[in-house]
């Protein structure tokens, strides 16, 4: 029986059920392109590594590491590219993927800069900081896609499944730009004010990053990541860190401790890669059990539609010769009629209480992403309307929310409607009044 | 030139905007769905009434009006049907359908039971509350689609239309609910408590729906609503409430004021369409314009692109015969891929800009939604929990939020929260730990 004989209402409780598997489908797609843009996202970051401590001039014999971590990075960026070459964009229907492919268009803009990147740093043409610069906002655009794809999952375990990698992904992005503000700070003896300042707000943004993945995570990664923090490499960071911390002008420490650093850091950074792969398997492995969960009701559901529809229409064949069949107030006598309004109404209830559980259960993971789009866009905010650099934008934020007493995405969300209603409305569109008196 | 040879990044910013459109033609087709639906919503609403009026036995002269209702209905119906059947279901790739399609297979569920209940009116086998129950239940089907349509659009002006119509067709169906009640009352002589307490209800439901469609209104709908309220329909339906508010056992009114109730409360409900037809345009008409806008955009984009495109194949050539080319630190001889650079980068920051700022404008439509439906679901809670009736479930809510001085929707959320955290998780799925010490 094809769908456009069945009757209107099963047609559409079908294309509901249907809708959710081709969303599904399409989100297990996105998740897979994930998890190959965390992959690159690790290269890049160890690109970068080794790109600052070749530039610091304490490594020049890094060379070599640093060309095989260059065609490392171009293969994994070369399998990203391939993955969105075989997504038929003509054939795409969904309304929902205007913001994803914007930031997947930001991203692939950004990785072309890379090939002038990497002459300028071999042929020592670019200071340190600009490199690191080019190469943050580099991998900015591709955590940005992860996010994206964070909030726009409809599947709450998937949903939550992101949201751990993300925050872990950023976590560990922050560790990178950490190892590389040591390596400035190590290769010049000594770290000034400014670095020491820059150092403590990403650690301090490190540990809310890990905080959230911590709420989102399950076991395994939670139990690789405890072994990390406990771990001997992260104690000797932690002592580095505190040297770092000592430093002055006037107290200078042997500038082989950037080596020292690097080393450590970059250990720390891999060990935290495997906590990172066991989330992308926790991800696709969430993807395999909804698709499964999906596919089997899917498998169960049809059979009760087509019975449901060779019901549906015998008892409409039994009404036309019962002028009494159908009343409300007495069951028709064959009992049939009934027990399908029965059977189509329970199926119907099922499938609303299900939507609304899925849509709470996404609401929680959702809220930690809103989170910190508030701060970063009042940081933004505060760096437009001030003048302020980044950091400074994001201390005056910290300070000020522990100063009120409020986290600091209440702050955020109050700064961000404050200058809302500061701002005139949009030109060439009506809009519609306040309530009128 | 075919998208496919476009460079990825103009690929998928063409994609972005391919899918932005795909959306707004989709959120078209459910706006005239939805504007179908508030004409047959309107019909029964008015079928309801005369069935009710009909089944008083003080209005049998009324039931060849019945019956011409009854017809307007079925063609609207069909209307509605029609539409429902031209949606190619089967092509429809769009994920974020699920949740309208369940309403829609909920509400065309519900209208089958229309024919058997009409025959139960005709033939007075059932009495006035079990058929408005049947009916109200019918209508809030409906009304859900509409809501579901609202909640899920993602155009701004469309979503502010779309709220406030569904506000406007939630207060005229409360309105129509009282006219059912009073109905009842007048038809009986007087008002017992039960029935004034109820009364009470719908009217403070009432100013409560039409407050929020009076925040999201445009102004020639307000203007009407605004005459509507301050018209002589409106002063004799006040009056005649405070009459039913003074009707005791022992005091009882003339029965014939029952026809006289009914009459006004339906000018009134008529007038209201009229506010509603306004609405239904608006609505047309931001689907319209943001069509209009988004093709506009979509032609001024598309050479822009292709002009792009060739920039970028020249500049890749030009890049063949230079080393020098593409360097970040200073600016190409010729000045071409700097340029390139530049304006993609400036059309990808304008996209980026844009959709955060669609995003700021959806957010307070919705939360006008969510404050809605965190109030039923806490009255349903309420209802499950002490076997409450629902207007019992109201009072308490109400009376509750006002002695503890907050809103009624955040007294609501507070609620959910707390039988949220008191449910055993679910089974079968592993479930993510708290943070671990």
């Amino acid at each position: 029986m094809t769908d456009r004989k069945l009757p209107a209402t099963l047609r559409f409780m079908l294309a509901a059920r249907r809708s959710e598997l081709l969303g599904l489908e399409d989100l297990t797609r996105t998740c897979e392109l994930v998890t190959q843009v965390s992959r690159l996202v690790h290269a890049l970051q160890k690109e970068r590594g080794y790109s600052n401590i070749y530039l610091s001039g304490t490594g020049p014999h890094h060379l070599q590491k640093l060309d095989s971590l260059s065609l490392e990075v171009d293969r994994l960026e070369r399998e990203v590219r391939e993955s969105l070459e075989c997504m038929d964009l003509e054939s795409i229907h969904s309304a929902d993927k205007t913001r994803l492919f914007s930031r997947i268009a930001y991203a692939l803009y950004s990785l072309d800069e890379l090939p002038a990147l990497r002459r300028a740093v071999r042929e020592q043409r670019i200071s340190m900081q600009e490199a690191t610069t080019t190469l943050v906002r580099l991998i900015g655009g591709l955590l940005s896609v992860v996010f994206e794809a964070a909030d726009t999952a409809a599947d709450p375990d998937i949903t939550r499944a992101l949201v751990a990698l993300f925050n872990f992904m950023q976590g560990k992005e922050l560790a990178g730009q950490e190892r590389a503000l040591g390596v400035a700070g190590f290769a010049s003896g000594y770290f000034d004010s400014e670095r020491l300042e820059r150092m403590q707000q990403l650690m301090d943004a490190q540990e809310r990053c890990f905080a959230t993945f911590s709420r989102f995570a399950e076991n395994e990664a939670l139990d690789r990541w405890h072994a990390l923090c406990q771990g001997e490499i992260s104690q000797q960071v932690a002592q580095l860190r505190e040297v770092a911390q000592r430093t002055r002008d006037d107290s200078r420490v042997d500038t082989s401790l950037c080596e020292l650093w690097f080393e450590l850091q970059t250990q720390r950074v891999d060990e935290m890669k495997e906590v990172e792969a066991q989330l992308e398997w926790d991800l696709l492995e969430h993807c395999r059990r909804s698709m499964e969960r999906i596919n089997a009701d899917l498998h169960n559901h049809r059979p009760l539609l087509d019975r449901l529809s060779h019901m549906h229409a015998a008892a409409e064949n039994a009404m036309l010769f019962s002028i009494q069949a159908r009343e409300m107030d007495a069951p028709p006598e064959d009992g049939m009629t009934g027990s399908v309004e029965r059977s189509t109404l329970e199926l119907l209830q099922l499938q609303t209480q299900r939507l609304q559980r899925v849509n709470d259960e996404l609401k929680e993971a959702r809220q930690a992403l809103n989170e910190r789009k508030l701060i970063e866009r009042a940081k933004k905010l505060l760096m437009d309307q001030y003048g302020l650099s980044e950091s400074d934008a994001h201390s005056r934020l910290r300070q000020a929310a522990m100063d009120q007493g409020i986290r600091m995405d209440e702050l955020a969300q109050r700064l961000l409607a404050n200058a809302a209603n500061d701002k005139p409305p949009r030109q060439g569109q009506s809009r519609p009044r306040a309530r009128r008196g």
